[in-house]
């Protein structure tokens, strides 16, 4: 058309729409940018699961230093120009993964909770916005005890963000944290995630589910030793039918892309770096060999990828996007 | 907690829900699986320009026969296997993308329409899901004329899908399909296509704009010749500020994951296979010089990526969803 009259309607959710005078040959209202993405959780079937990888958000880190203790940061900013990604910061993504067998809801782990950034601690947010109440949840399990794991058990006022779920946790990493004498030997700078998780887990521990590796925390979830990141790290076989995908947790901590490609890098939050990069190491070489579908707490979203081995270290390989289930 | 008792609430949206009696020990009522993927929209920054990627679907595409006129059925299986994607079909995404210049709302191509697969045609539906009203947009930029570009523009009553937009045409495509001698020599397999031409252009043939190649359909969106694909093929560069992306529309067509693993393949859309393949050349080696970021109408959502010389063709490595903008 030649000459359109825009009658440009209030965009949808935006609060206020700007009219225009009408100009003498053609009348455009300034379009109002919107400014938000879009929500951010991905479905998708194992056998007869289904699953949701839910963003509970990202939080950019300047790379000043080096994120990784044990290589530079100018072999750092080599690996991210090569992806094409930005050299000056990393954006750090948080993914739990909801489970629906059927019969139950189960989520792994729980986001940043309340107290974290604006952009971090959406896991309830996001769960709503793909058709989930957080008090439908039945259990959730948690591979660690880190705060970004942890903290979403808890909402503002410190009430229980799923308040009708089981919550169970790794024995091993609850005999860790929970332990006072490990507590004061610890270095100074990892206090406060002690006082975290008694913050988090003090009130209701008569009531917290500790479970043990090679163990199934829900039907055909299995709890698979993977520490090193922490000393109870665990990592998630879903198995239903023929399918199978393996939620890792931290098995690789920090930027996927770095952490990934170069497996024997430790990234700051690697509590035991030598035992991480074991972990990790057999860990991958058995997704590699079965070509098993991963899905990990901080790659990039919807956090679901292969990996194949690639000079010496391994290659993540992002699933195509299904618009159907 | 050890014995929650679930107070399961209706999943928001879901239609029913089954609420099974209490049990003894611990009451949990089936958990209704949704079935539904996320709305796919994508929203990313160029300069001061705020585009979106829209979902126009996807259309599942068994492999009986190979989809490249000059490469064997095993060949594209053999790629595909390498990508950890299934062999015996492949899914083609459609990606209309919007540009809010904030002045204007510009939509390049239009998507399937109502007359496809229930699976495509939901341009306007995925408009509406990213918060923007279809009777907004100001501008409909076409790329070319194949069905799952242009029959977007009509609704299934046959009425303007964009009824206050301006539509812009590629003069060399125009040209061509409104050309009735160029209809009645055509092969007979293409007549529906020429029909569809017709079906939505006929009766608004003086209200369309025809635009040349290397000139603006819209302040910072440059139309650019890769004809091949189609007599009149066009890409557009939006650019603003310091930011540029390459809008190709089908300069690859078909899957991309094999058509720019394979540049010389010849995608069964391909109406000029040999120029289709130089002009795809032309651009690719530009876009890895430049290292500008590259929108596909058929990659797999988010559409965006950027490409790099690997081998004798190239790799696309996608982005790292953002979410925030």
């Amino acid at each position: 058309m030649t000459d359109p009259v825009s009658r440009r309607a209030a965009l949808i959710g935006a609060a206020a729409t700007t009219l225009l005078p009408l100009a003498a040959d053609r009348a455009h209202a300034a379009a109002p940018q919107i400014g938000r993405q879009a929500p951010g959780y991905y479905r998708y079937m194992i056998g007869g699961y289904e699953l949701t990888a839910i963003l509970d958000g990202v939080r950019p880190t300047k790379l000043d230093t080096s994120p990784a203790r044990n290589a530079s940061l100018a072999e750092v900013q080599k690996v991210l120009a090569a992806s094409f990604l930005p050299t000056d910061h990393v954006g750090i993504y948080f993914h739990p993964t909801l489970v629906n067998t059927g019969k139950q809801l189960v989520l792994i782990d729980s986001g940043n909770g309340p107290r974290g950034l604006p952009s971090t601690g959406l896991t309830a947010a996001t769960l709503t916005a793909a058709g989930v109440d957080p008090k439908t949840i039945d259990v959730v399990v948690i591979s660690h005890f880190h705060g970004d794991h942890i903290s979403g058990l808890r909402t503002a006022d410190e009430a229980l963000a799923f308040p009708n779920a089981e919550i169970k946790v790794p024995a091993k990493e609850w005999a860790y944290w929970m332990d006072d004498g490990e507590m004061n030997r610890a270095p100074e700078a990892r206090k406060p995630a002690f006082q975290n998780v008694r913050r988090i887990f003090g009130s209701i521990a008569g009531k917290v589910t500790r479970y043990e590796w090679n163990t199934e925390v829900a039907p055909g979830i299995t709890a698979i030793d993977t520490h090193g990141h922490s000393p109870g790290h665990t990592s998630f076989v879903v198995a239903s039918g023929a399918g199978k995908v393996m939620i890792q947790a931290d098995a690789t901590a920090g930027f996927a892309p770095l952490f990934v490609t170069n497996p024997d890098w430790h990234a700051g939050g690697d509590m035991d770096g030598p035992q991480a990069v074991i972990s990790r190491r057999k860990l991958y070489d058995m997704l590699a060999a079965e070509r098993m579908l991963l899905s990990g707490y901080h790659f990039p979203f919807p956090s679901l990828g292969y990996v194949e081995k690639a000079g010496t270290g391994y290659r993540l390989v992002p699933v195509s996007w299904s618009p159907v289930l």
